[in-house]
């Protein structure tokens, strides 16, 4: 429906579109083309209400080309703050921040380069913005100040160190100005709250929901050593077994592939002779097994010839760059790896190396150059931009029923119902803490996973991390033993192992444990990312936008409706943390902490940084050595506080598509005082878990 | 004249014209506006021989324009190396690197990020090619392999260290490709050689021929304090006079005007209330005086109110961003320096700031936006990478018969001309070094100018880099004190000085003694880049384009026809040292080197890194305190081996652009055998050398 079409002198040409409720599309000038919004899903209906108005006047909205591209600015009022642009890395909150979204494996200092950039922002006045480009567009948050703004008094006194002398000088205007290079015109997309988290949870259903992953893919995942033959796999997948460590996935790194960097898509000869075999060897151990690979398509690879007129111009490590803006290249990429793959028992991917590195030292720049051309049409940039999504669709199509759970290095825009997570080769504490509360923002998930630690400690902590995060993940692809037995890499390849190392995977085994007790709850915060598009884990300020300390909190965050995350950075045991309104939990001891401020908090290594909101049911399992179909849980309700909220858990098969089509249950649970009460309602036949015993918590 | 118009088909349409003896323009599609060559000054004849036909066959220059722009390629051989792209910091040979031209103050890695790119390179075959397009140019110099490309044998085998994953593979292609953003289409200059030299010489002398600085510009430089008074650099300018040290310029810093960051262009009432006293002071020390400034125009500034309708439509620092792409612009900022700085005595200025500062932490990030809009109509991409040009040409304009000699932050293509050294806040040692003679190969100058050492030594090596390169400049702008006081920040400012100050003061003077020696051979030098093109300061490898060694070494440079140095770096008194073909003597003690070898050296710091070519005549100075109208050179001939070739000085009156009149005369230096013969010739009235002396060296 076409609300208006203004051309009226001084105002922007426009046309306004309301494209599902709360959702408004309006677009300047010449249409792009390769937008995101191409490759996305069908909008997931909102059970929100909705206002009748734009959230943003859409007549303060100013647009203009230029020599370069396009230019658009929005308003914005003084006290406001900004968060988003997909898996930012080292800063949070954005106002007074110029932000260029380039998808890049480094972050070129602090300028918005990141593993998945999203063109896509979030106020807390309650609304997002949507830039549907897929160029390299640059935000300009409130940081450049108008000529035309000048006033005579804002002139400053002298500066005499390179401090006074660069510090921003009336930074903070009141617009937000974006630059879309190489386009004539750009939509906009702009999404209705209430309130911050409502403007995120429109944006992840008009994506067509959050992802809902497999069951198994909330256990541990293992990743061993790049160059293990099967025989030294099965031996470490039988490790955790013998020695009841959970774990529900193993993941094979490049070794398993007879060409890597450019990849071949087929089994190495020698260190996997019989992968059928091999693989039988894993299921019956009941692990998910994952395999590494990235797009670049090598030209041993049975992929060469039928890929080789649906790539672009330039190759990237001597192979071809597929055309995932084709379908029929996606088509062709998928079915192989159906047939090769999926059909024989592989249950998921990791999709590496899909964004690019160019802003970093001349050896160790790869990718293709953005003036690439690719038989579709789409040029070298855009698909920088949309190489990781695209990827993701080409696996993704061949799990039609049957649920998967990928690895990814790049994503983008609508990628809320991708079930995959990001991960990187940066390994900044507080950056990995930070990017799962910014991931949040933008419809994306991050998995912080563990490999390089400096301590014992810091391998504990970071793995708490893990556990309190979208995905626990070791990702052991140069260690030749887990990390907990040696965290030095040369001794542990040399199998010289810390003394203490039964103490630390004691320590280790308690927290995959933690993990497994989690599943039901993550579960169920998940079906709410896909249900309700409410992302299961985010910053404070989603749920909090006009706490002012909330704002800043930029490493802790809420998992679901009842938990709250406040992760020890760099192997440290004391921490500040903030509690917004109302009054927690810590999890480990049941002290209890009133909200609106923050403590000085120390906690042992065998306590994990976790609180709980009262008023709520926190259903825990009984720990599970891992997932499969005939996997069910035992639950403890632990209520906290005196009047709790009905608490609630999510039921399915755990492994297929069924829930999109109603197959489903809501188990409730409720707690009158006195005892507990679980009531079941759905159409999902089975039943995924037994609540056994209830916990008051005072 | 206009040589073809082709547009056959399968060939790319272009225009050939021959503008210059050996330089072609060839431009493909739409013209761009504000190119580089639109502010250039005339070419100045070259008495090279040029060939008929062009160095590069035109009907292999590919050009397309995309979806982002255009994009060239251009064909290169297997052996071909390639040099230039402006004051490049971290790398020297070029082929294999991705190097993108952008205004910046910072590296950002490894990319082609400078202070002053040129989009101009120069190739051991022989010959030049400049992009004539202001805009961010990319350039692929032989880094990206082309899909076609790929043979079924280039799979290369499985890595499994980050090492061997990410090195290049065949990344060494035969195309230097070029993309330049936003344009439909672009104009090629090819220059032809002879050699990688001549190609050179026929690009500065085509951008109007070198410099030639003012006499006083060759002698020391001092940069005082930020804040001081005017009694405080009238005392650290008697402190060089009552020290026997010889210095010819102060330069002021920030603290002489009423406001800085941004400017105001107006002397500091408590600083300096008396700006004529204080001129007058420093001119009877015969100083010549320095002003800093950038030209961001605060609104306190008497500029701002007739430059607020020439300005850009945002700010940076609060002030305006004059349109100098404007010629009204630069005549209003020009006139109101010559009123009130350069009529009242002011002899230069320092041209802060005028580079850019986007990819850098958020906090230290400044200027103005690429999508900066000017009334002139140039874009702020444009601008950015023009700015520094128009700045000089700015303040250029003002001294009309009188030379300066300019600190500037920022150039650009065609900056030949122009009076100015580059400089830097990037301090590391070896890429002050490679600036040098990455420099020389794009009409550029660059001062590796002392303030941050980290022992005493260094500081002693890099002022003997100081001395041997364009200018030497000790810029203390946080030091109360003279360096060679006190190393350390802290206690300079506190007044702690080292024990043996009086030595390094003594080490300080000998070495600003030698820069007087030597400033008739380096003014020489410089009438040579002017007259011929020749940069004073280049890499081997501009002499020497087929001697393989020469090819790759970054750390040693030719200066003039006669001298090589070899700088120690980071205080060091030891180094290998490349001699190319000839022999050569030992500076300090006459030791003869044969050449086309490298040696392993040792020098005292009483040593400096210099060499002379066998077969030179080498003139030296007696030092003189400073240099003014009056000053003259008593001159000794150092006669290397046994059957020197002619020397030469170059003589005019130092001060006035009465050389472009041909008032200016050849000292030419001959040695029978036996003794010296000065014969003198030309136009120039006065004489600034006296020949007293010969010193025969075996």
């Amino acid at each position: 429906m076409i609300l208006c079409a203004l051309a009226c002198s001084g105002a922007t040409a426009q046309t306004i579109k309301k494209v599902a409720p709360g959702v408004w599309s309006i677009t300047y000038g010449t249409p792009e083309t390769f937008t995101p919004s191409m490759f996305k899903k069908a909008p997931v209906e909102s059970n929100q209400s909705a206002p009748e108005q734009p959230p943003v006047d859409i007549q303060d909205i100013r647009f203009k080309t230029t020599s370069r591209g396009c230019v658009l600015e929005l308003p914005m009022d003084d006290a406001e703050k900004i968060y988003g642009f997909g898996l930012q890395v080292n800063t949070f909150q954005q106002r007074g921040l110029r932000r260029e979204m380039h998808a890049s494996s480094n972050i070129v200092g602090n300028v918005g380069f990141s593993h998945a950039p999203v063109p896509f922002y979030v106020s807390t006045n309650g609304y997002g913005v949507l830039i549907n480009s897929s160029r390299y567009v640059t935000f300009y948050c409130g940081t450049m100040q108008k000529a035309v703004d000048l006033k005579d008094n804002t002139a400053r006194e002298l500066g005499f160190t390179t401090k006074d002398l660069y510090s921003p000088h009336n930074r903070y205007s009141d617009r937000m100005i974006v630059e879309v290079p190489s386009e004539k015109g750009v939509e906009v997309l702009l999404f209705a709250g209430p309130g911050m988290d409502g403007a995120v949870r429109r944006y992840n259903l008009y994506a067509g929901g959050g992802c809902l992953p497999p069951l198994w893919g909330l256990g541990m995942k293992y990743r061993g050593k790049g160059d293990f033959t099967d025989e030294r796999a099965v031996n470490l997948a039988g490790y955790f077994r013998e020695n009841n460590i959970p774990c529900t996935t193993y993941g094979l790194e490049p070794g398993w592939q007879s060409r890597a960097y450019s990849c071949s898509f087929v089994w190495n000869q020698q260190r996997f002779p019989e992968p059928a075999k091999f693989i039988n060897k894993m299921d019956s151990l009941h692990y998910h097994l994952n395999l590494w690979e990235h797009a670049y398509t090598n030209p041993v690879s049975p992929l060469f010839k039928p890929l080789k007129g649906k790539a672009g111009d330039y190759m990237v490590w001597g192979g071809l760059v597929p055309d995932f803006a084709d379908p029929k290249a996606r088509a062709i990429f998928g079915a192989y790896h159906d047939t090769a793959f999926v059909q024989k028992g592989i249950a998921a991917f990791k999709l590496d190396e899909c964004d690019a590195a160019d802003y970093k030292d001349a050896a160790a720049q790869w990718s293709f150059p953005e003036l690439s051309l690719f038989p579709s049409g789409i040029d070298g940039e855009k698909m920088h931009e949309l190489f990781g999504l695209l990827y993701q669709k080409a696996i993704l199509r061949i799990f039609q029923n049957q649920r998967t759970w990928l690895d990814v290095r790049s994503s983008g825009a609508f990628a809320s119902p991708y079930p995959s997570v990001l991960y990187s080769d940066m390994y900044n504490n507080a950056d990995y803490v930070r990017m799962i509360l910014n991931a949040g923002f933008s419809g994306l998930l991050w998995s912080p996973e563990i490999r390089d630690t400096r301590s014992e400690a810091d391998l504990i902590r970071r793995t708490q991390t893990g556990v309190l995060s979208a995905q626990l993940c070791f990702n052991s692809w140069y260690l030749s033993n887990p990390p907990w037995f040696q965290i030095d890499r040369a001794k542990n390849d040399n199998g010289e192992f810390l003394p203490d190392r039964k103490e630390l995977e004691n320590r280790i085994r308690s927290l995959s444990e933690l993990r497994m007790r989690l599943v039901p709850y993550l579960y169920t915060a998940f079906s709410a990312y896909h249900f309700d598009g409410e992302p299961p884990f985010r910053a404070l300020v989603m749920d909090y936008p006009s706490d002012d300390t909330a704002r800043t909190v930029d490493d802790e965050y809420l998992i679901g409706p009842s938990l709250l995350a406040a992760p020890f950075l760099d192997g440290s045991s004391h921490r500040n943390v903030y509690f917004p309104a109302g009054n927690w939990y810590d999890f480990n001891t049941n002290r209890k902490y009133a909200g609106g401020r923050s403590y000085e908090l120390d906690m042992t290594l065998d306590q994990v940084p976790l609180f709980v909101r009262e008023g709520s049911i926190l259903p825990l399992a009984d720990p599970v050595p891992f997932i499969d179909a005939q996997t069910g849980f035992k639950i403890t309700c632990r209520v906290y506080g005196g009047q709790p909220a009905a608490g609630s858990l999510y039921e399915d098969d755990g492994e297929t598509y069924g829930y999109e089509k109603g197959k489903y249950n809501h188990v409730v649970l409720k707690w009158d005082g006195n005892a507990g009460h679980v009531t079941r309602s759905g159409n999902f036949q089975g039943s995924l878990y037994e609540v056994k015993n209830w916990e008051k918590i005072q």
